[in-house]
Protein backbone atom coordinates (compact mmCIF):
# COMPACT_ATOMS: atom_id res chain seq x y z
CA UNK A 1 0.00 0.00 0.00
CA UNK A 2 1.06 3.50 -1.04
CA UNK A 3 -1.76 5.99 0.13
CA UNK A 4 0.57 8.97 1.25
CA UNK A 5 1.28 11.83 -0.95
CA UNK A 6 4.69 12.75 0.40
CA UNK A 7 7.92 13.99 -0.52
CA UNK A 8 10.52 11.28 -0.58
CA UNK A 9 14.12 10.48 0.61
CA UNK A 10 16.45 7.98 0.40
CA UNK A 11 19.49 7.09 2.69
CA UNK A 12 22.78 6.46 1.38
CA UNK A 13 25.26 5.26 4.17
CA UNK A 14 28.71 4.30 3.20
CA UNK A 15 31.72 2.62 5.21
CA UNK A 16 33.00 -0.79 4.96
CA UNK A 17 32.40 -0.88 8.69
CA UNK A 18 28.79 -1.29 8.12
CA UNK A 19 28.82 -4.10 5.24
CA UNK A 20 31.18 -6.08 7.51
CA UNK A 21 28.83 -5.52 10.74
CA UNK A 22 31.33 -3.63 12.46
CA UNK A 23 28.91 -1.18 13.62
CA UNK A 24 25.62 -0.92 13.75
CA UNK A 25 24.11 1.90 11.30
CA UNK A 26 22.48 4.64 13.95
CA UNK A 27 23.11 7.23 11.46
CA UNK A 28 20.69 5.85 8.98
CA UNK A 29 18.28 5.24 12.35
CA UNK A 30 18.53 9.01 13.38
CA UNK A 31 18.25 10.59 9.76
CA UNK A 32 15.00 8.44 9.63
CA UNK A 33 13.18 9.54 12.10
CA UNK A 34 14.20 13.14 11.31
CA UNK A 35 12.71 13.16 7.46
CA UNK A 36 9.82 11.54 8.79
CA UNK A 37 9.15 13.93 11.63
CA UNK A 38 9.46 16.57 8.83
CA UNK A 39 7.12 14.96 6.85
CA UNK A 40 9.30 13.03 4.35
CA UNK A 41 8.44 9.75 3.19
CA UNK A 42 11.82 7.10 3.57
CA UNK A 43 11.45 4.94 0.91
CA UNK A 44 14.63 3.09 1.39
CA UNK A 45 18.00 2.99 3.33
CA UNK A 46 21.23 1.40 1.66
CA UNK A 47 24.30 1.10 3.14
CA UNK A 48 27.68 0.29 0.46
CA UNK A 49 31.19 0.07 1.28
CA UNK A 50 34.44 2.24 0.31
CA UNK A 51 34.57 1.51 -2.75
CA UNK A 52 34.23 4.20 -5.53
CA UNK A 53 32.45 2.45 -8.63
CA UNK A 54 30.33 1.17 -5.61
CA UNK A 55 29.47 3.88 -4.70
CA UNK A 56 29.12 5.74 -8.15
CA UNK A 57 26.34 2.64 -8.65
CA UNK A 58 24.33 3.08 -5.77
CA UNK A 59 23.77 6.83 -6.59
CA UNK A 60 22.95 6.19 -9.81
CA UNK A 61 20.01 3.51 -8.88
CA UNK A 62 18.83 6.24 -6.31
CA UNK A 63 19.10 9.07 -8.93
CA UNK A 64 16.98 7.11 -11.22
CA UNK A 65 14.22 6.29 -8.80
CA UNK A 66 14.08 10.34 -8.33
CA UNK A 67 13.44 11.01 -4.34
CA UNK A 68 13.27 14.74 -3.55
CA UNK A 69 16.26 14.13 -0.96
CA UNK A 70 19.01 12.19 -1.22
CA UNK A 71 21.34 12.16 1.95
CA UNK A 72 24.22 10.90 1.85
CA UNK A 73 26.61 9.88 4.73
CA UNK A 74 30.06 8.80 5.39
CA UNK A 75 33.60 8.86 2.96
CA UNK A 76 33.95 12.97 3.23
CA UNK A 77 36.83 13.15 5.06
CA UNK A 78 40.91 13.27 4.14
CA UNK A 79 42.12 9.82 4.21
CA UNK A 80 42.45 7.94 0.93
CA UNK A 81 39.35 5.59 1.76
CA UNK A 82 37.37 8.58 1.97
CA UNK A 83 35.33 9.12 -1.72
CA UNK A 84 32.01 9.86 -1.77
CA UNK A 85 32.68 13.56 -3.13
CA UNK A 86 34.54 11.91 -6.28
CA UNK A 87 31.66 9.09 -6.69
CA UNK A 88 29.10 11.60 -6.39
CA UNK A 89 30.56 13.75 -8.95
CA UNK A 90 31.34 10.91 -11.17
CA UNK A 91 27.49 9.77 -10.87
CA UNK A 92 25.93 13.06 -11.72
CA UNK A 93 28.99 13.33 -14.68
CA UNK A 94 29.86 16.65 -13.50
CA UNK A 95 33.56 17.59 -12.42
CA UNK A 96 35.15 17.52 -9.26
CA UNK A 97 36.24 20.50 -8.99
CA UNK A 98 38.04 22.87 -5.96
CA UNK A 99 35.85 25.07 -4.29
CA UNK A 100 37.11 28.26 -2.74
CA UNK A 101 34.17 28.41 0.12
CA UNK A 102 34.95 24.96 0.96
CA UNK A 103 38.46 25.32 0.82
CA UNK A 104 38.20 28.53 3.27
CA UNK A 105 35.35 26.46 5.60
CA UNK A 106 38.42 23.40 5.64
CA UNK A 107 41.13 25.97 6.68
CA UNK A 108 39.05 27.60 9.18
CA UNK A 109 38.22 24.36 11.16
CA UNK A 110 41.63 23.41 10.89
CA UNK A 111 42.53 26.57 13.15
CA UNK A 112 39.70 25.81 15.20
CA UNK A 113 40.84 22.14 15.83
CA UNK A 114 44.18 22.04 15.80
CA UNK A 115 45.84 23.48 18.97
CA UNK A 116 48.60 20.90 19.60
CA UNK A 117 49.65 19.24 16.35
CA UNK A 118 52.52 20.09 13.59
CA UNK A 119 51.99 21.48 10.47
CA UNK A 120 52.77 19.28 7.85
CA UNK A 121 54.16 19.96 4.13
CA UNK A 122 51.60 17.45 2.94
CA UNK A 123 48.58 19.68 4.44
CA UNK A 124 47.45 21.81 1.68
CA UNK A 125 46.76 18.34 -0.64
CA UNK A 126 44.82 17.04 2.15
CA UNK A 127 42.50 20.49 2.72
CA UNK A 128 42.00 20.95 -1.06
CA UNK A 129 41.17 17.19 -1.10
CA UNK A 130 38.35 18.04 1.13
CA UNK A 131 37.41 21.05 -0.64
CA UNK A 132 37.21 19.62 -3.83
CA UNK A 133 33.13 18.98 -4.38
CA UNK A 134 31.03 18.45 -7.83
CA UNK A 135 30.54 21.32 -10.00
CA UNK A 136 27.31 23.75 -9.20
CA UNK A 137 27.49 21.60 -5.71
CA UNK A 138 27.40 24.38 -2.40
CA UNK A 139 29.57 23.38 0.43
CA UNK A 140 28.00 23.26 3.85
CA UNK A 141 29.60 24.47 7.16
CA UNK A 142 30.99 21.77 9.83
CA UNK A 143 30.41 23.04 12.96
CA UNK A 144 32.31 20.04 14.54
CA UNK A 145 34.99 18.55 12.59
CA UNK A 146 36.93 19.09 9.08
CA UNK A 147 35.39 18.10 6.43
CA UNK A 148 32.37 20.23 5.16
CA UNK A 149 28.98 18.52 3.75
CA UNK A 150 28.06 19.53 0.27
CA UNK A 151 24.36 19.98 -0.90
CA UNK A 152 23.89 19.80 -4.91
CA UNK A 153 20.40 19.68 -6.97
CA UNK A 154 20.33 17.17 -9.71
CA UNK A 155 17.37 16.88 -11.64
CA UNK A 156 14.68 16.76 -9.42
CA UNK A 157 16.70 15.70 -6.38
CA UNK A 158 18.66 17.51 -4.09
CA UNK A 159 21.73 15.47 -2.49
CA UNK A 160 23.16 16.04 0.61
CA UNK A 161 26.90 15.09 1.58
CA UNK A 162 27.22 14.75 5.16
CA UNK A 163 30.37 13.21 7.03
CA UNK A 164 30.23 9.87 8.92
CA UNK A 165 30.94 11.02 12.26
CA UNK A 166 27.68 11.02 13.96
CA UNK A 167 28.16 14.44 15.96
CA UNK A 168 29.72 15.77 12.60
CA UNK A 169 26.64 14.64 10.65
CA UNK A 170 24.10 15.46 13.03
CA UNK A 171 25.78 19.49 13.63
CA UNK A 172 25.17 20.00 10.16
CA UNK A 173 22.46 18.31 9.27
CA UNK A 174 20.30 20.62 12.16
CA UNK A 175 21.76 23.65 11.25
CA UNK A 176 21.81 23.39 7.37
CA UNK A 177 19.48 21.00 5.83
CA UNK A 178 16.54 20.23 8.55
CA UNK A 179 15.10 24.01 7.76
CA UNK A 180 14.94 23.04 4.32
CA UNK A 181 13.22 19.98 4.28
CA UNK A 182 10.94 21.06 6.87
CA UNK A 183 9.54 23.65 4.40
CA UNK A 184 9.58 20.81 1.49
CA UNK A 185 7.81 18.42 3.94
CA UNK A 186 4.26 17.25 3.69
CA UNK A 187 1.84 16.63 6.70
CA UNK A 188 3.92 13.44 7.82
CA UNK A 189 0.86 10.51 8.34
CA UNK A 190 -1.51 9.89 11.41
CA UNK A 191 -0.15 7.42 13.82
CA UNK A 192 -2.48 5.49 15.86
CA UNK A 193 -1.17 2.78 18.55
CA UNK A 194 -2.33 -0.12 20.12
CA UNK A 195 -0.49 -2.36 22.37
CA UNK A 196 -2.01 -5.59 23.22
CA UNK A 197 -0.67 -7.58 25.77
CA UNK A 198 -0.94 -11.45 26.18
CA UNK A 199 -1.76 -12.18 22.92
CA UNK A 200 0.07 -13.75 20.06
CA UNK A 201 0.36 -12.18 16.48
CA UNK A 202 -1.48 -15.14 14.78
CA UNK A 203 -4.09 -14.69 16.93
CA UNK A 204 -4.41 -11.07 16.25
CA UNK A 205 -3.89 -11.89 12.53
CA UNK A 206 -7.22 -12.26 10.96
CA UNK A 207 -8.86 -9.90 13.22
CA UNK A 208 -6.24 -7.08 11.29
CA UNK A 209 -6.90 -8.78 7.84
CA UNK A 210 -10.74 -8.27 8.20
CA UNK A 211 -9.38 -4.69 9.13
CA UNK A 212 -7.49 -4.08 6.36
CA UNK A 213 -9.92 -5.22 3.74
CA UNK A 214 -12.21 -2.58 5.68
CA UNK A 215 -9.79 0.11 5.60
CA UNK A 216 -7.88 0.24 2.84
CA UNK A 217 -6.58 3.44 3.46
CA UNK A 218 -4.81 2.99 6.73
CA UNK A 219 -1.77 0.98 7.07
CA UNK A 220 -1.55 -1.46 9.40
CA UNK A 221 1.48 -2.81 10.81
CA UNK A 222 2.03 -5.53 13.63
CA UNK A 223 4.99 -5.50 15.86
CA UNK A 224 5.38 -9.15 17.89
CA UNK A 225 7.66 -9.57 20.88
CA UNK A 226 8.08 -12.26 23.69
CA UNK A 227 6.75 -15.53 23.63
CA UNK A 228 4.10 -17.76 25.15
CA UNK A 229 2.46 -16.24 27.66
CA UNK A 230 4.21 -13.15 27.28
CA UNK A 231 3.52 -12.61 23.79
CA UNK A 232 2.63 -8.95 23.39
CA UNK A 233 1.81 -7.05 20.22
CA UNK A 234 2.13 -3.30 19.25
CA UNK A 235 -0.55 -2.14 16.68
CA UNK A 236 -0.10 0.67 14.52
CA UNK A 237 -2.50 2.40 12.52
CA UNK A 238 -1.03 4.87 9.70
CA UNK A 239 -3.26 7.03 7.42
CA UNK A 240 -3.38 10.36 5.80
CA UNK A 241 -5.92 11.57 8.08
CA UNK A 242 -6.51 11.21 11.67
CA UNK A 243 -9.76 9.76 11.82
CA UNK A 244 -9.09 6.95 9.21
CA UNK A 245 -6.24 5.58 11.88
CA UNK A 246 -8.63 6.42 14.64
CA UNK A 247 -11.74 4.77 12.91
CA UNK A 248 -9.54 1.88 12.17
CA UNK A 249 -8.34 1.78 15.72
CA UNK A 250 -11.34 1.89 17.26
CA UNK A 251 -12.95 -0.96 15.24
CA UNK A 252 -9.63 -2.95 16.09
CA UNK A 253 -10.25 -2.13 20.05
CA UNK A 254 -14.00 -3.69 19.57
CA UNK A 255 -12.92 -7.02 18.03
CA UNK A 256 -10.02 -7.00 20.79
CA UNK A 257 -12.78 -6.89 23.40
CA UNK A 258 -14.65 -9.64 21.27
CA UNK A 259 -11.80 -11.82 21.55
CA UNK A 260 -11.03 -11.20 25.09
CA UNK A 261 -14.49 -11.79 26.29
CA UNK A 262 -14.37 -15.18 23.92
CA UNK A 263 -11.02 -16.15 25.53
CA UNK A 264 -11.62 -15.74 29.16
CA UNK A 265 -15.23 -17.68 28.19
CA UNK B 1 39.07 -1.01 -4.43
CA UNK B 2 38.20 -4.53 -5.38
CA UNK B 3 41.03 -6.77 -4.49
CA UNK B 4 39.10 -9.62 -2.87
CA UNK B 5 37.91 -12.31 -4.73
CA UNK B 6 35.46 -13.74 -2.53
CA UNK B 7 31.95 -15.02 -2.85
CA UNK B 8 29.42 -11.93 -2.40
CA UNK B 9 26.40 -11.44 -0.56
CA UNK B 10 23.31 -8.65 -0.37
CA UNK B 11 21.20 -8.24 2.81
CA UNK B 12 17.83 -6.69 2.45
CA UNK B 13 15.40 -5.96 5.54
CA UNK B 14 12.27 -5.16 5.29
CA UNK B 15 10.16 -2.76 7.18
CA UNK B 16 8.63 0.15 7.83
CA UNK B 17 9.77 0.58 11.23
CA UNK B 18 13.21 0.64 9.56
CA UNK B 19 13.01 3.22 7.44
CA UNK B 20 11.15 5.55 9.78
CA UNK B 21 13.83 5.53 12.29
CA UNK B 22 11.76 3.34 14.98
CA UNK B 23 14.09 0.78 15.36
CA UNK B 24 18.03 0.45 14.89
CA UNK B 25 18.47 -2.23 12.10
CA UNK B 26 20.88 -4.42 14.78
CA UNK B 27 19.50 -7.41 11.94
CA UNK B 28 21.84 -5.87 9.65
CA UNK B 29 24.73 -5.46 11.34
CA UNK B 30 24.27 -9.42 13.08
CA UNK B 31 23.99 -10.65 9.76
CA UNK B 32 26.82 -8.85 7.78
CA UNK B 33 29.16 -9.97 10.81
CA UNK B 34 28.11 -13.68 10.25
CA UNK B 35 29.01 -13.22 6.64
CA UNK B 36 32.10 -11.82 6.89
CA UNK B 37 33.22 -13.90 9.20
CA UNK B 38 32.13 -17.11 6.75
CA UNK B 39 34.37 -15.84 3.89
CA UNK B 40 31.54 -13.59 2.31
CA UNK B 41 31.87 -9.80 0.98
CA UNK B 42 29.04 -8.07 2.01
CA UNK B 43 28.31 -5.92 -1.00
CA UNK B 44 25.10 -3.65 0.03
CA UNK B 45 22.23 -3.66 2.93
CA UNK B 46 19.02 -2.55 2.38
CA UNK B 47 16.14 -1.70 3.90
CA UNK B 48 12.96 -0.99 2.26
CA UNK B 49 9.46 -0.75 3.87
CA UNK B 50 6.22 -3.28 3.77
CA UNK B 51 5.06 -2.24 0.25
CA UNK B 52 5.16 -4.97 -2.09
CA UNK B 53 5.88 -3.49 -4.95
CA UNK B 54 9.04 -1.68 -3.43
CA UNK B 55 9.92 -5.05 -1.83
CA UNK B 56 9.43 -6.95 -5.21
CA UNK B 57 11.80 -4.15 -7.05
CA UNK B 58 14.10 -4.02 -4.22
CA UNK B 59 14.55 -7.63 -4.69
CA UNK B 60 14.76 -7.67 -8.06
CA UNK B 61 17.53 -4.94 -7.94
CA UNK B 62 19.56 -7.22 -6.16
CA UNK B 63 19.45 -10.17 -8.44
CA UNK B 64 20.35 -8.23 -11.02
CA UNK B 65 23.44 -7.82 -9.45
CA UNK B 66 23.95 -11.29 -9.00
CA UNK B 67 25.22 -11.87 -5.45
CA UNK B 68 25.92 -15.54 -4.61
CA UNK B 69 23.94 -14.91 -1.54
CA UNK B 70 20.68 -12.94 -1.11
CA UNK B 71 19.47 -12.52 2.84
CA UNK B 72 15.91 -11.03 2.96
CA UNK B 73 14.61 -10.38 6.43
CA UNK B 74 11.62 -9.39 7.47
CA UNK B 75 7.77 -9.68 6.32
CA UNK B 76 7.03 -13.68 7.09
CA UNK B 77 4.77 -13.38 9.45
CA UNK B 78 0.83 -13.84 9.47
CA UNK B 79 -0.35 -10.33 9.33
CA UNK B 80 -1.30 -8.19 6.34
CA UNK B 81 1.82 -6.13 6.20
CA UNK B 82 3.83 -9.69 6.22
CA UNK B 83 4.66 -9.72 2.12
CA UNK B 84 8.21 -11.49 1.68
CA UNK B 85 6.97 -14.41 0.60
CA UNK B 86 4.07 -13.03 -2.19
CA UNK B 87 7.42 -10.71 -3.40
CA UNK B 88 10.01 -12.77 -3.50
CA UNK B 89 7.84 -14.96 -5.72
CA UNK B 90 6.73 -11.52 -7.86
CA UNK B 91 10.25 -11.07 -8.56
CA UNK B 92 11.38 -14.11 -9.77
CA UNK B 93 8.15 -14.75 -11.69
CA UNK B 94 7.18 -17.58 -9.49
CA UNK B 95 4.14 -19.11 -8.52
CA UNK B 96 3.21 -18.48 -4.97
CA UNK B 97 1.79 -21.95 -3.98
CA UNK B 98 1.26 -23.85 -0.69
CA UNK B 99 4.25 -26.15 0.75
CA UNK B 100 2.80 -28.56 2.45
CA UNK B 101 6.02 -29.30 4.50
CA UNK B 102 5.80 -25.30 5.46
CA UNK B 103 2.53 -25.89 6.79
CA UNK B 104 3.18 -28.93 8.49
CA UNK B 105 6.76 -26.89 10.43
CA UNK B 106 3.73 -23.97 10.94
CA UNK B 107 1.12 -26.24 12.27
CA UNK B 108 4.07 -27.82 14.54
CA UNK B 109 4.86 -24.50 15.50
CA UNK B 110 1.64 -23.12 16.72
CA UNK B 111 1.10 -25.79 18.89
CA UNK B 112 4.33 -25.85 20.53
CA UNK B 113 3.70 -22.42 21.01
CA UNK B 114 0.27 -21.70 22.02
CA UNK B 115 -0.51 -23.18 24.95
CA UNK B 116 -2.75 -20.17 26.51
CA UNK B 117 -4.93 -18.95 23.50
CA UNK B 118 -8.10 -20.35 21.43
CA UNK B 119 -8.10 -21.56 18.06
CA UNK B 120 -10.49 -19.07 15.83
CA UNK B 121 -12.32 -19.61 12.75
CA UNK B 122 -9.94 -18.09 10.33
CA UNK B 123 -6.89 -20.34 11.60
CA UNK B 124 -6.35 -22.56 8.48
CA UNK B 125 -6.51 -19.64 6.39
CA UNK B 126 -3.65 -17.63 8.64
CA UNK B 127 -1.64 -20.56 9.20
CA UNK B 128 -1.59 -21.36 5.03
CA UNK B 129 -0.86 -17.85 4.48
CA UNK B 130 2.51 -17.99 6.27
CA UNK B 131 3.15 -22.11 4.36
CA UNK B 132 2.50 -19.91 1.14
CA UNK B 133 6.18 -19.88 -0.30
CA UNK B 134 7.67 -18.90 -3.96
CA UNK B 135 7.30 -22.70 -6.23
CA UNK B 136 10.60 -24.15 -5.68
CA UNK B 137 11.59 -22.87 -2.72
CA UNK B 138 12.75 -24.76 0.35
CA UNK B 139 11.19 -24.36 4.35
CA UNK B 140 13.40 -23.69 6.95
CA UNK B 141 12.08 -24.33 9.71
CA UNK B 142 11.78 -21.92 12.55
CA UNK B 143 13.00 -23.20 16.41
CA UNK B 144 11.39 -20.07 18.01
CA UNK B 145 8.39 -18.95 16.23
CA UNK B 146 5.75 -19.78 13.92
CA UNK B 147 6.99 -18.07 10.43
CA UNK B 148 9.16 -20.42 8.71
CA UNK B 149 12.11 -19.36 6.68
CA UNK B 150 12.71 -20.25 3.01
CA UNK B 151 15.61 -20.55 0.81
CA UNK B 152 15.37 -20.64 -2.72
CA UNK B 153 17.84 -20.80 -5.78
CA UNK B 154 17.39 -18.61 -8.40
CA UNK B 155 20.18 -18.02 -11.02
CA UNK B 156 23.34 -17.97 -9.57
CA UNK B 157 21.98 -16.28 -6.17
CA UNK B 158 20.77 -18.23 -3.12
CA UNK B 159 18.11 -16.49 -2.05
CA UNK B 160 17.34 -16.87 1.79
CA UNK B 161 14.10 -15.25 3.61
CA UNK B 162 14.55 -14.73 7.53
CA UNK B 163 11.67 -13.30 9.69
CA UNK B 164 11.97 -9.87 11.21
CA UNK B 165 12.27 -10.83 15.12
CA UNK B 166 15.94 -10.80 15.84
CA UNK B 167 15.54 -14.19 17.99
CA UNK B 168 13.92 -15.74 15.38
CA UNK B 169 16.21 -14.75 12.38
CA UNK B 170 19.08 -15.42 14.21
CA UNK B 171 18.10 -19.14 15.41
CA UNK B 172 16.95 -20.05 11.53
CA UNK B 173 20.07 -18.33 10.50
CA UNK B 174 22.52 -20.40 12.72
CA UNK B 175 20.89 -23.83 12.98
CA UNK B 176 19.56 -23.91 8.86
CA UNK B 177 21.84 -21.51 6.48
CA UNK B 178 25.12 -20.49 8.19
CA UNK B 179 26.72 -24.22 7.55
CA UNK B 180 26.15 -23.37 3.84
CA UNK B 181 27.82 -20.30 3.56
CA UNK B 182 30.20 -21.37 5.33
CA UNK B 183 31.17 -24.01 3.04
CA UNK B 184 30.11 -21.18 0.16
CA UNK B 185 32.38 -19.05 1.73
CA UNK B 186 36.26 -18.43 0.48
CA UNK B 187 38.92 -16.82 2.70
CA UNK B 188 38.10 -13.97 4.60
CA UNK B 189 40.80 -11.23 3.66
CA UNK B 190 43.28 -10.45 6.78
CA UNK B 191 43.27 -7.26 8.61
CA UNK B 192 45.88 -5.41 11.34
CA UNK B 193 44.49 -2.60 13.59
CA UNK B 194 46.39 0.26 14.74
CA UNK B 195 45.17 2.19 17.16
CA UNK B 196 46.89 5.79 17.61
CA UNK B 197 45.89 7.99 20.42
CA UNK B 198 46.08 11.88 20.26
CA UNK B 199 46.41 12.78 17.05
CA UNK B 200 43.31 13.42 14.36
CA UNK B 201 42.44 12.21 10.94
CA UNK B 202 44.02 14.85 8.86
CA UNK B 203 47.48 14.82 10.73
CA UNK B 204 47.79 11.05 9.24
CA UNK B 205 46.04 11.91 5.87
CA UNK B 206 49.20 12.33 4.08
CA UNK B 207 50.79 9.14 5.78
CA UNK B 208 48.05 6.90 4.69
CA UNK B 209 47.83 8.25 1.18
CA UNK B 210 51.79 7.63 1.08
CA UNK B 211 50.58 3.72 2.02
CA UNK B 212 47.60 3.69 -0.52
CA UNK B 213 50.18 4.53 -3.17
CA UNK B 214 52.80 2.00 -1.99
CA UNK B 215 50.15 -0.80 -1.07
CA UNK B 216 47.98 -1.16 -3.96
CA UNK B 217 46.43 -4.31 -2.57
CA UNK B 218 45.65 -3.06 0.82
CA UNK B 219 42.83 -1.76 1.82
CA UNK B 220 43.38 0.90 4.27
CA UNK B 221 40.73 2.02 6.09
CA UNK B 222 40.35 5.20 9.09
CA UNK B 223 37.84 5.29 11.73
CA UNK B 224 38.30 8.99 13.66
CA UNK B 225 36.75 9.52 16.95
CA UNK B 226 36.83 12.46 19.65
CA UNK B 227 38.39 15.87 19.29
CA UNK B 228 41.35 18.33 20.09
CA UNK B 229 43.76 16.60 22.47
CA UNK B 230 41.06 13.64 22.95
CA UNK B 231 41.75 13.16 19.11
CA UNK B 232 42.08 9.20 17.59
CA UNK B 233 42.38 7.37 14.89
CA UNK B 234 41.90 3.36 14.33
CA UNK B 235 43.45 2.52 11.34
CA UNK B 236 43.07 -0.95 9.87
CA UNK B 237 44.65 -2.57 6.64
CA UNK B 238 42.80 -5.57 5.33
CA UNK B 239 44.41 -7.49 2.32
CA UNK B 240 43.78 -11.08 0.77
CA UNK B 241 47.23 -12.07 2.10
CA UNK B 242 48.57 -11.34 6.03
CA UNK B 243 51.50 -10.51 5.00
CA UNK B 244 50.68 -7.73 3.21
CA UNK B 245 48.36 -6.00 5.68
CA UNK B 246 51.91 -6.82 8.22
CA UNK B 247 53.76 -5.04 5.73
CA UNK B 248 51.56 -1.72 5.23
CA UNK B 249 50.68 -1.90 9.40
CA UNK B 250 54.86 -2.22 9.93
CA UNK B 251 55.18 0.87 7.35
CA UNK B 252 52.54 2.41 9.18
CA UNK B 253 53.97 2.08 12.77
CA UNK B 254 57.89 3.84 11.30
CA UNK B 255 56.23 6.76 9.71
CA UNK B 256 54.14 7.43 12.53
CA UNK B 257 57.71 6.82 15.23
CA UNK B 258 58.84 9.46 12.93
CA UNK B 259 55.81 11.74 13.29
CA UNK B 260 55.86 11.53 16.95
CA UNK B 261 59.47 12.30 17.49
CA UNK B 262 58.99 15.54 14.95
CA UNK B 263 55.64 16.38 17.31
CA UNK B 264 57.54 16.07 20.70
CA UNK B 265 61.15 17.60 18.96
Amino acid sequence: MQVFNMPTAEILTIGSELIEGLRVNTNATWLAKKLTSAGILVKSITSTGDITSEIVAAIQDALRRAPDVLIITGGLGPTPDDKTCEALARATGRKLVLDTAALELVKMSYVRLRTHLIDHKALPTIQKKMACIPEGATALPNPVGLAPGTKLKHGKTLAICLPGVPAEMRAIFTKYVYGDLLKLGGRAPHGETVNVEKIDEMTLAPFLEELAQKFPHVDIRSYPSGKGKKSRVRVVFVAPKAIDAQDAAMAFKASLKRLRHSLTS
